[in-house]
């Protein structure tokens, strides 16, 4: 069975659950009527099921490779890659004065989840676009505005991120790059970067590189780096293609997965840059597009998990064996179906994190409201962790559901469990995301999680009566993270972030619940079974690990490093 | 960092843990003393550090391929398959009467755990040869033993299992291979049987094949089904070998990982056998196999998850990253710590279940006492599933420690995790293991589960006041489990089914619990460290487990197919 785009959840999601009337209710964002919203599901679905969902396999088959310091992509993926930029999809929510449409984020989060079940590997070179997109505009001055934006939105160029150096990976401040004035107005770049996505292509004439670096001046750590813009063809005046930039691409990656995306090493020797922001300020900027990266990638999990439970659920519905009654395929079988369900259910969890993760970002780019700026920054961590741990596990039981199949190439569902692996470890780590939840997050004494957190209550409180059986659930669950919550932000940072993997897991476990109480609510009767599913099923792991969470670092940092090679 | 097999951990296991002692007080295994031993354990280690470990890379690298009909195995394998042979490896605790060294179950358990985490595709081999070795040595007539059982235990032959074709995997009853009788006593055997690991090599004189197939007159179902034992170079009466059987490899699967232990489709068209046990008993010689296999693959994951842990450790030791305190490595960070302990305790937890359970095999085949029978089968899908998946999860852990480096081919991280994926998989899925759990292992009506709960309990009882903190969560989630368990045995089996997953994790976690409690009292303070990691911040997911596991089936079987197409 060929990849299909949950268009529908997305207007499910978008009409009963996170919403976004609020978003389409805003001066900003009134062109998003439901006619729109519906068209753009409609039409990105269809890129997506009939010219990107084909070059999975080939992008896997046939990696990306360096041949004589020209990177040569996978077959298809230059026209794949066209056809997502002719469709105006890479600028669906850059700013119109550039070619963009404008859009709330909400849909292109849609747009991107859609793209990524489709095809992990080259979704990744637009989400890169639209990351740079945004920094761009927020930081760069308007003669780089107006050079870089339209190209970048139209697809005619591409864009890369340039954090990493060997030394320095979750560690950014450690880097060594260099940038010196070159008396022009340009900055002379000179350094080595690693773990680029699509630092080369052979289908758009141009790749713009965002890098790092630090000015002769700049002092040592985060507060001494600078971002510049590093074109591979430096553009001339009028905007043509110039020289020949000094960077290359050393080699590529080997990479467990994600084989269609090239993933280099970079090097610049003196190549030109000019700087975007103020100087010394390059990890604001790079922050973000961080942010929304982080929910982009989000995207990427959600997005695998999609294709892989609709991989899998085909299969089962299709492979006889044993006893099994009703249709004789193994998805009457109880173990099979509580898998696709833990499938299913946590993808829906998921997703709906990640939609209202992006609602708050819109409402929070219409209104400049700090709460609503607040819930955006809060749910980021959560939409990122868990919507890639969702993508690894729900991959996973794929191949398991798959049985011997699943273990073998060709069933294709091996690969969405290598490819969507990466996704857990760039744009930080999920333990990384989980430190930022219950640090910076909480900077504000726990008083988005607390909003967030009444919110929940509130509605199960209010769904009581109604619906008993899964909005007390839904309470208590809540009610137990609050009480955690209370807990944690009175502890040393290092108890907080000793629990901080489960204490983020249980924060998502709880809005899972929340947001399929809503579902169990406001839609069909099939909607509420998969709520039961996941609410008394599912959500009981939040005890075990808020349990992990109150105890603290004492007895974990107890265990030392002797302990731990004994 | 090499590899380094963890030999005094069995050490300690064996002499605190799992009552070994019981096993070596028995006049079959008085051998087994603790100089003999020890003598055992260190010269394993020796074989898998320096011959064994270094193949792993190779394996994944330079894959078995077939060439011309001949599988071409990787690099090294044949020497590193011969180091074993030579060293008695393979027939370790096999029958002396056939050049066996008669020693127990528990130390080849422990020998084959060490030479998982060396290499797996290498140790698969050795370990096929053990399955057939004991399947033999219980249904097989003095002539096939004779003939088979030398030539098996020294290594100079290998051998295969052949249950699996295209429409009967988890259902071997569906099998559609035939044999007929030639009229000599011999079968003449037809059809295709696929997922045959080890089916051929290059460095071995002959391949036994122990293949089921249906006599003329066996019933459709697994009680028509016989045995066959089918060489690829038929034996002479004189021992030597007479000519090639037709039997052939007809392709080698592209999977996962596991690259270096070829996994073949066979065909068989007319080849010569000879039936092994009784005509259309063949199910239970398999069984015989089956369940010491399923041991086998627990030591599998746990072999592995060990190997995934060094690994991970000796990155988090060495890599510099951020602000850390201490040593400035990333394992001074209480994230890293946190992974780093959870797959050390987790590692320790499968291991002590899977050693107990060989234990268990050793005095049942001692004593013939029931309980200890009844012990054992108890133990085997528990081992297995519990096993395997703390190997998947372990070295998807390694991964994450690795941050980007995690996904790089190179490091090494990756390649424990693809080839550790199938071990979920094959000797009967870890769904397959949980019903044989709630099923078959209950017919009891729970009395071995029962009598193992006694024992946590009472250990547990008896250490509460030395160590309160310890034994009174490890207590109280026995109980839990003990009510769950009672409540199970009542149920219908489409409740037990839809729970059977998360009920054997549950059992797991409270056993590892048990153990690591031992281990608390037992060893050094090291290990009480851990076991407070464990006890204190792991086994409270049985929680949320056992809420699962007391839903039953109505609501998950509820969740239509129409639902999950939705």
């Amino acid at each position: 069975m060929p990849y299909r785009s949950p268009a529908d959840e997305f207007r499910f999601l978008m009409d009963h659950v996170v919403g976004f009337d609020q978003v389409a209710g805003t001066n900003r964002f009134a062109e998003a009527t439901p006619d729109m919203c519906d068209a753009i599901l409609t039409e990105a679905a269809k890129l997506c099921d009939d010219i990107i969902a084909p070059l999975q396999r080939p992008g896997d088959l046939e990696p990306a490779r360096l041949e004589n310091g020209v990177v040569r992509t996978a077959p298809g993926f230059g026209d794949g890659f066209k056809a997502i930029a002719e469709g105006g999809w890479i600028g669906i929510s850059a700013d119109p004065e550039y070619g963009g449409m404008g859009l709330p984020l909400t849909l292109a989060t849609a747009v991107n989840d859609m793209m990524a079940g489709a095809c992990l590997s080259l979704q990744l070179n637009p989400l890169m676009c639209q990351g740079q997109i945004e920094a761009l505009e927020h930081h760069a001055s308007d003669t780089i505005k107006e050079t870089y934006l339209p190209k970048l939105i139209s697809g005619e160029w591409t864009g890369t991120m340039n954090l990493t150096e060997p030394q320095a990976g979750s560690d950014v401040g450690a880097l060594r790059s260099k940038a010196e004035p070159n008396g022009d107005g340009s900055y002379a770049i000179s350094g080595q970067k690693i773990y680029i996505s699509w630092a080369d292509n052979d289908f758009t004439e141009n790749v713009c590189h965002l890098v790092l670096a630090r000015l002769p001046d700049g002092v040592p750590g985060t507060k001494g780096i600078s971002l510049f813009m590093v074109p591979k063809i430096i553009p001339n005046e009028d905007g043509s293609l110039g020289e020949r930039n000094s960077l290359r691409v050393v080699s590529l990656e080997h990479k467990m997965g994600l084989h269609g995306s090239p993933t280099a090493v970079m090097e610049y020797d003196g190549a030109r840059g000019w700087l975007v922001g103020p100087e010394h300020g390059g990890m604001a900027a790079m922050f973000t597009m961080m942010n929304n990266a982080r929910l982009g990638v989000a995207t990427q999990g959600i997005g695998v998990a999609e294709a892989a439970y609709q991989h899998a659920l085909a299969y089962a519905m299709d492979r006889k064996q044993g006893k099994a009654p009703g249709t004789g395929a193994i998805v009457e079988h109880a173990d099979v179906r509580r898998m696709l369900a833990s499938m299913k259910a946590d993808t829906y969890a998921a997703r709906a994190i990640a939609m209202a993760n992006a609602v708050a970002i819109d409402m929070a780019n219409a209104t400049k409201d700090p709460a609503w700026e607040a819930r955006a920054a809060l749910l980021t961590p959560i939409s990122k962790a868990f919507g890639t741990d969702v993508g690894v596990e729900v991959s996973a039981t794929g191949i398991q559901a798959h049985g011997g199949m699943g273990f073998i190439e060709e069933t294709g569902a091996a690969q969405y469990s290598r490819d969507v692996r990466v996704t857990t470890i760039y744009e930080g780590t999920n333990g990384i995301q989980a430190m930022d939840l219950v640090a910076r997050k909480m900077m504000d004494g726990g008083d988005a999680a607390f909003a967030l957190l009444d919110e929940v209550e509130a509605y199960a409180e209010a769904h009581k009566a109604s619906a008993p059986d899964l909005a007390e659930p839904v309470w208590q669950a809540c009610e137990t993270l609050r009480e955690a919550t209370e807990w944690l932000v009175d502890q040393e940072m290092t108890d907080r972030f000793a629990g901080a993997v489960p204490y983020l897991r249980a924060f998502a476990r709880v809005l899972g619940g929340y947001y399929h109480l809503i579902a169990a609510l406001e839609g069909d009767a099939t909607r509420k079974r998969l709520a039961t599913f996941y609410i008394k099923r599912i959500l009981p792991e939040h005890v075990g690990l808020l349990a992990h969470v109150r105890e603290g670092a004492e007895d974990l940092m107890a265990l030392t490093i002797d302990d731990l090679v004994a």
